[in-house]
């Protein structure tokens, strides 16, 4: 299902020295800081700057596949979308990506579910960030809501 | 197939000031800090001091559920054990217990693969890397082959 | 003036594979998440249980002299006294240390101010806290207070 | 001495939403990865592609003064310049500065000292790289060997 993916956010991103182990490769967990930030930025794209924080959402799952090590050398980017649209959760696919060479180092699907800060449970995600999400992906919440995951 | 699962490695580990976010929650990015810590540990454990980093062995994939926030002040253990082994690759299981409550604040599997430095290509795990986990995990070879992956 | 000196707080702390760059050396920024894991002990130990994140307090100079490198292999422990009590400020000093074979890999000098967190302003340490310190140090407060800095 | 020091070397910085702390600061350690990564990029620059990482050097001493704190909202650039030219070893001086206030958040001083990776010894800076370093800052290696040191 990911053939015909379009990733609309690409953010090239910094790695730092302290990203790279002993084998000159990326940590496993510099990955995860770096999906973070381009995370961050995508919700700020789409919700606007006064509203991206406002959204309770958790993070409840990560699966992430590791292709390729990343060096310290690398040009890095890190693409986003939102691939599936749920009541109470959202999933996106996120791709690590050698700008240069077009390589695909890693790619990673996390499930976000929403939650009411105050009494902690899963809420239903508002109405208007499922449109700020459809409009951003130029899909509708039909096609969101019943694309397959991977 | 985790019910009746023993974990023989248990390490408590230090949360550091950095790892905890705004929202008072540990990072996700610290959990495979940590996750990583203890699977060092483990492999130091279990193929002796001498060779564990010998074993050319890369990530290949890593899927974490997130059940509850971990805080700082939580007294945390990360659970480790082989729950497959393959031709040319292992499965870990690992998870994030506060040691007081008991409570299971996330669970993570880690596919790890062998491969050759030289030739940057996957190989088998070595027969006395499989003897020295079984051995560890007290099973057999073949109960650790058959495993359904969770 | 450091020759006498006695540190009462110890603390073996973990290294972390992510903490170790390239060339297998502790990352400099490591350290200093080290120093506050000892720091925020340290405070634990002393103002107990319930005070020790009361107080407003900031970092306002790090001076930290690398002497030595660090490897994942070390069994590290940071030491940490207050060496000095002012007003507004004290002065902590913490060092690196192999437990195993008493080499000092880095000592660092931390300034911490305390500030009032609604006017953002600094405001004098408490005497409570002062004089917890004094008891934990085993100096009265003019001797901390008298002390020279490094 | 600062009043007429003009930084050439400006790297404006991604931050994370790990470098964030439970006050919405960002952490200590964090400052010091950016200024890793801001050194990084000022050798590649002076040096040059191939040789910026041939020569031998370590952290001798940081010397960093927090003035104001970093939020994750903060466009911030890291400002770099060589001040002082030992014969075996030069001074850093490190600037993060929020750059739509122009505010100076820290200011971060590093020692650096040339050794040989075979000896481990202290070993002159390259003629070649002093030069390279004159030329970046348009200053004569008299001038730079002469500044007095913060």
């Amino acid at each position: 299902m990911t053939d015909d993916l379009i990733f609309r956010h690409q953010l090239p991103v910094q790695i730092r020295f302290s990203d790279v182990d002993q084998y000159g490769h990326m940590n496993n967990s510099s990955y995860f800081s770096l999906y973070d930030l381009a995370k961050t930025a995508y919700m700020h794209d789409v919700f606007g700057n006064e509203n991206w924080n406002k959204l309770g959402i958790v993070v409840a799952n990560i699966n992430a596949d590791f292709l390729a090590p990343v060096f310290f050398s690398d040009k890095l980017m890190i693409e986003t979308a939102v691939i599936h649209l749920g009541h109470k959760s959202f999933t996106l696919l996120q791709r690590a990506v050698n700008q240069t060479s077009g390589v695909l180092k890693c790619q990673c699907r996390t499930v976000m579910v929403g939650y009411d800060v105050a009494t902690k449970e899963p809420v239903e995600i508002p109405l208007d960030y499922k449109q700020a999400i459809c409009q951003y992906e130029g899909k509708t919440l039909e096609e969101l809501s019943e694309s397959v995951i991977l």
